[in-house]
C-alpha cells in the first residue's frame, strides 16, 4: 500500500524506486502448480547448429499446405469518421454527427493485402508467411503479432505499470478462453460432495454481470458474490460495496473470494465506465484484503466522452467537468490518453489481470485475444496454453499481423519496386490501429447517441385530460409519469433501462415481474417489433434475479442496420407508451398468448450466433 | 459384448437391431456434472418472429469488420501424385515414386477462392460469408464446415459406427484442445495433499508415447500407465498388455484406470498401425475393464501400403499378405475404404471419443479440428467449449468451408455467369477433399520409401580384414554387425529406429546410455549435422526411459527439404558407421566436448514451431 500511494497521489509515473511484482503462486490451483515446463528447452543449442538437417521435430511438410497465399480486401484506417476527445468541443462533434451519418469517410476504398507463402525476412518477429504462420508456433503466440501486441500494450495502452519490468502478455482465443484460463490458474474446483466448506474459493462480480463469465465460474463450484454498483461501476465503500462484502465475509460459505472479475469500461448490461479515482479506491481494497482482479475489457475503446454532456442538455440539467486522466507517461496518442487508464496503471502489487480482445475491435470471429499481468502469472498462463489451445490459428494471426504490420521490406527493396508495388499495402502500423479503433468508437458513438435522444424523448408518460368531463370543457393541467429512466452510457455497447413499474397503473393489482414479462413481451409484437434482454439474465443471484433484475432491460445500439436503430428505439418507446394504458389483468393475459403463437425453429437457429456477448 | 460379438463376427453393418450407446456420466467430472445448459434455449422462438429488431444480442457491427474479402490462391486437389491403395500394385508404385519425384501433377496451378462480405445464401449451412464467419456463433461450429465435416466423418469416414444413431462432433482447436476437453470432461484432478489416494484416476497409454499428451494428463494428477506394445502398436494379451495391466491393478496406486490414450495410426514415435483384429481384442478388454478409449489420429490418412511390400522386397523376406478390412458400408472411396478402420466402428458401447485435426491434411496453423463421440459426450464437450475456446476462428472456419464447399449457387445462377465465371473456382467437394488427403499420402509415402531404402543399406557393420596380417595377405570373411534395426513405417511422419549398442565395441566399457547419447550428440557434428529425437522424450515413465528409451531414435521423414531426406538419411548411417569404429573412452569424452561449444540463442528460437507434434 505504500508503494501505491507513493506512486500514485502525486499523479506521476513510477518509473523511480519500482518494486517487483507480489508473489501470488499461493492463489494458483493445484493443477497449475503441478505443471511443468517443456524439458525441451535442452535441446535449444543444438537447433541452432548451422546447416543441422532437422528430423527431430514432428512437423508436417510446408509445401503441402494447400494455400499459396491469404489475400484479403481490407480497410483503410480512416475508413471511419472520428468523434473528438474532448467531451466540450460539442459543436464540432454535433456536426461530425450529422455530416457523416451514413457516408464513408473518403478513404473508404479497401486495398488489397497478401501474405505469402514464403517471406524473405529472416527475423521471426517480423516475417509474415504461410511458411512460419500455418506451421507449428509457440504458445504465446505468432511472433509477429505478438510483438505488436506487446509494443502495443507496454508502449502505447498501458504506459504507465508500476511495477518494476511492466506486464507480459499472452495471445488467446479470445476472452472467453482468456477467463477460462485465469480461472484454472487460478482458482482450485470446489465439490459439495468432496469437498470440504473451508475450501471453497470464491469470486466478486458485479451485481449485473455477464452471464457468459457466470457459466465459466459456477460449474467450478466458486461462490459468487455481487457488489454493489452505481452508474459508473462497482463501489468501494458503503454497504455491499467491496469493503463491506470483504470485511463482513462469513466464512461459513466459504474462504473470503480472492478473485475479482470486472468489467470496467461499457460494463456489461449497466453501460458504465469506471473512474481513476474509483479505481485507485477499489484497488486499495483488493490490496487489503489480497484480491486478484480480473479485468476484461472487450469494450474499452468505446469510451464516449459525448455523453455526459449531451445527457445533460437534452435534459436542461448542467454538464459535469470532464476529469483528466494524465498519469505519468503519454500513450503517444491523444485518443488513447483521452481513456481512463486501466487498474494496470495503479496495480503497484502485480495483481491485475487483464483481458484484451479483437472481438470489438476487428471481429467476434477472430477468436483472438491477449492476457496481459506480471510475467509470473502469464508463465502459468503460457503452461495451460501449451497443453490445451495453443496458439491462435494461425490464419487470423497472420491476417492480423499483415493487416497492421504490412509487408515487411528494406528501404533498399522498397526503391527496387514499381510504382504500383509502391503504392501497394503497406500496412496500418501503430498509428493506423490507433486510428482504426478511434474511428470505430466514432461510429459506435453517434449510434449510441442516436438512439439515446429517441428513447430521451420517451421516459414519460404525459396525461392530459379534463378531471371533470360534465362540469368543464378546459383541459386540465398535464401530469408527466416516468416510465423508465436511463443514463447515456459512457462506453460500450449497450443502454441499460429502469422501468419505473410503480407508476404503471396496474402495480398494485399484479405484482411487479408479470408487469416486467408481458412487457418483455409487448415489445415483440406488432407493431413493435423489438427483441430486448431481460434484467434477469444478467442477474448473478436469485436475490437480484427476483429483486432488481425484472426492472431492467438491456438495449443493444451496435448491431441493427442503421435504419432500425431509430425504428427500434421509436418502437421501444411507444410500446412502452401503449403498455403503461393498460388497464385490465385481462390484457396482460392476452399479450401471454398472444407469444404462444410463435412456433420455436431451433434446429435453424444459432443462438450464439444472435446472442454474442 | 454381446453386441460386439453380434455386430461384428459377420463383418456386417449393424444397421439392424443396433443399441443405444452406454451411459458413462459416471465418469464426468465433477466441474462438467455441474455444467448447466444456457438458459437462453427460451428465447429462441422471439428471434424467429418475422421483422423482429434485435437489440438484445451483444453483437459488434458486421458492417465495422475491416476485412471486406477474405481469399487466397488454393491448390487443385489432384496437386500430388497417389500412391495406390494395393500393396500388390508395386510395378505402378515405384514406376510413380520415380516419374513423380519433384514433378507435381499438371494440375498443380492455383486458383483463386474469395470469401465474400455478404452470401446470398439464407441457408445457414451453405451460407459462407464474413458477415456470419466473422461474427460471433456457435460453439460447435461454423455451420458450413460443422456441416461438412459431419458428413464427412458419418457418411464416408466412419460409415460403419454401431451404436443407434451413430455419432455426432464437435469442432475443436486442434488435437491438443481436443484431448484437453476430454480429459476436463472425463476425469477429476487430483493432488497427494489435497485428495484421497482411492480417488486418484488413471489413464493408460503406449509404452512409447506423445510426450504432449502426457503433459496434459501430468497435471491433473492421474497415474500414467504405460501398455506393451509391438510392431504394430497395444497389445491386448500377455505380460504388460492391457489384460495383463487392467486384471491386476494395485489398488493402492488408485483406481483402475478408465481412460485409454492411443495413437493408432502411424503412432507417434513408434508408427504402428492397428489391425482391425487387434482393435477388436483391445476393445473387448477396454469393455470388460469399462475403459473409455481415446483415439488421437492426427496420421490417421497416412498409411502406407508399399511399406510391408517393399520391406520385405529390401531385406529379400517374403511379403505378407495384405489383410483387407471389409466392414459392412462402404465409404464411397476406394483409398478411404483400404485404410484401417476406427475403433469407433467396433464401438458398440459408445466408449470411443475419437480426434481429428487438419494440422497434417491442410496445415498445423488451422488450430481446427472435431471430437467424434455419442451424443450425450459431444453435450457435454459442447458446454466445456461454450465457456473456454467457443468455436475456432472464424478467419480459417470460412477458408476451410470455402476450399471445401466452394461458392454456394444454385443452377440458374451459374448458368447466369460469364464463362470466365463458370470456369473459376467452384470448391473442392467431398471428391476433392479425399483426392487431396490421397494426394498427401502418396507424397509421404514416397518420402518414407526414400528414406526407408537408405537406412535399410546401412543397418549392418560389415568389417573386411586379415585376421593374421603377418602370416597372409589373403582377405578374411566378412563379419556383418547390426548396429540398428527398423520397420519400414506402415503409417505416420516418423521411422522408430532401435540401435543395437549390445554390439558397440565399447559396450562392455561403459553403459549403454552413455554410448547413446554420445552418439546423439554424434549426429550433430561435421560433416553429419542431423538432428534427432532421442527415444527419452517418449518414455512415459522414468523406469521406461532408464531401461528402454535410450536405444530409440525417432526421425521425421516428413518435415525436412526434398534433398535433405537423402543427405540426413545418409548422414544418420555413415554416423552410426564411424560411432561403431569408435574403440576409446577418451573419444566419447570428446565428442561431448565439441557438443559444448554450441551456443544457445533461446531467444531468437521458436522451439514448439521447430518440433511441433
Amino acid at each position: 500500500m505504500a508503494d501505491f500511494e507513493h506512486a500514485y497521489q502525486g499523479g506521476t509515473a513510477p518509473s523511480f524506486a519500482a518494486m517487483e511484482p507480489l508473489d501470488f503462486s499461493h492463489y494458483y490451483s493445484r493443477t497449475t502448480v503441478a505443471r511443468q515446463a517443456s524439458s525441451m528447452k535442452d535441446f535449444y543449442k543444438y537447433f541452432m547448429i548451422p546447416g543441422i538437417g532437422n528430423l527431430a521435430g514432428g512437423l508436417p511438410n510446408r509445401k503441402y499446405f494447400p494455400y499459396d497465399t491469404l489475400e484479403a480486401q481490407v480497410a483503410q484506417p480512416s475508413r471511419w469518421v472520428a468523434t473528438p476527445n474532448d467531451p466540450n468541443a460539442l459543436a464540432e462533434k454535433l456536426a461530425a454527427a450529422s455530416s457523416v451519418k451514413k457516408k464513408k469517410s473518403d478513404t473508404s476504398a479497401p486495398i488489397h493485402m497478401t501474405v505469402p507463402h514464403g517471406a524473405k525476412s529472416s527475423n521471426p518477429l517480423t516475417k509474415i508467411d504461410l511458411d512460419t504462420a500455418l506451421q507449428y508456433g509457440t504458445a504465446q503466440g505468432y511472433p509477429p503479432l505478438y510483438s505488436f501486441l506487446r509494443q502495443f500494450t507496454r508502449d502505447h495502452l498501458q504506459p504507465n505499470i508500476p511495477y518494476k519490468g511492466g506486464a507480459e502478455i499472452i495471445l488467446t482465443v479470445g476472452n472467453t478462453d482468456g477467463f477460462s484460463k485465469t480461472l484454472e490458474c487460478l482458482s482450485n474446483p470446489w465439490n459439495p460432495d468432496h469437498d470440504w466448506i473451508g475450501e471453497r474459493e470464491g469470486i466478486l462480480v458485479e451485481a449485473f454481470s455477464y452471464p457468459n463469465a457466470l457459466g465459466a465460474v459456477r460449474p467450478r463450484g466458486l461462490t459468487v458474490t455481487p457488489v454493489a454498483i452505481d452508474g459508473e461501476g462497482l463501489v468501494a465503500d458503503g454497504p455491499g460495496g467491496m469493503e463491506d462484502v470483504l470485511a463482513n465475509w462469513d466464512t461459513s460459505l466459504g474462504k473470503r473470494p480472492h478473485l475479482l472479475y470486472t468489467v470496467t469500461i461499457g460494463q456489461n448490461p449497466t453501460s458504465g465506465v469506471l473512474s481513476l479515482q474509483r479505481r485507485k479506491e477499489l484497488y486499495a481494497v483488493c490490496s487489503k484484503y489480497n484480491v486478484i482482479i480480473i479485468e476484461d475489457e472487450p469494450y474499452w475503446y468505446l469510451q464516449f466522452p459525448s455523453a455526459a454532456t449531451l445527457e445533460a442538455m437534452a435534459r436542461g440539467t448542467t454538464p459535469p467537468t470532464p476529469v483528466a486522466h494524465t498519469l505519468g507517461k503519454s500513450s503517444g496518442y491523444p485518443y488513447l490518453d483521452s481513456l481512463v487508464p486501466s487498474f494496470l496503471n495503479v496495480d503497484t502489487d502485480g495483481r491485475v489481470v487483464r483481458l484484451d480482445t479483437f472481438s470489438k475491435t476487428v471481429a467476434p470471429g477472430c477468436r483472438v485475444g491477449w492476457i496481459t499481468a506480471q510475467p509470473n502469472i502469464i508463465e502459468r498462463l503460457l503452461r495451460i496454453t501449451e497443453t490445451s489451445t495453443q496458439q491462435p490459428s494461425g490464419f487470423v494471426q497472420s491476417m492480423l499481423a499483415e493487416l497492421v504490420m504490412g509487408p515487411q521490406v528494406s528501404l533498399e527493396e522498397f526503391k527496387k519496386k514499381s510504382r504500383d508495388d509502391q503504392a501497394s499495402f503497406s500496412g496500418w502500423k501503430m498509428d493506423g490501429w490507433v486510428r482504426w479503433i478511434e474511428g470505430l468508437r466514432g461510429s459506435y458513438e453517434r449510434r449510441m447517441q442516436r438512439m439515446s435522444t429517441i428513447l430521451d424523448d420517451g421516459q414519460f408518460y404525459v396525461k392530459q385530460g379534463t378531471p371533470n368531463k360534465a362540469a368543464d370543457s378546459e383541459w386540465a393541467v398535464i401530469s408527466k409519469t416516468q416510465m423508465y429512466s436511463f443514463d447515456w452510457p459512457r462506453g460500450g455497447m449497450f443502454i441499460w433501462v429502469k422501468l419505473h413499474f410503480e407508476t404503471h397503473p396496474l402495480f398494485s393489482a399484479v405484482p411487479a415481474q408479470r408487469l416486467a414479462h408481458a412487457l418483455w413481451i409487448f415489445f415483440t409484437l406488432k407493431p413493435y417489433l423489438v427483441l430486448v434482454s431481460p434484467g434477469a439474465m444478467f442477474s448473478p443471484t436469485d436475490e437480484i434475479r427476483e429483486a432488481e433484475g425484472y426492472k431492467y432491460f438491456r438495449l443493444c445500439f451496435a448491431a441493427v442496420e442503421e435504419p432500425e436503430i431509430e425504428r427500434c428505439s421509436n418502437s421501444f418507446a411507444n410500446a412502452v407508451q401503449k403498455f403503461w394504458t393498460i388497464k385490465s389483468v385481462e390484457d396482460l393475459d392476452r399479450i401471454d398468448g398472444d407469444a404462444d403463437s410463435y412456433e420455436a425453429q431451433p434446429e435453424l437457429m444459432d443462438l450464439s450466433s444472435i446472442m454474442g456477448c
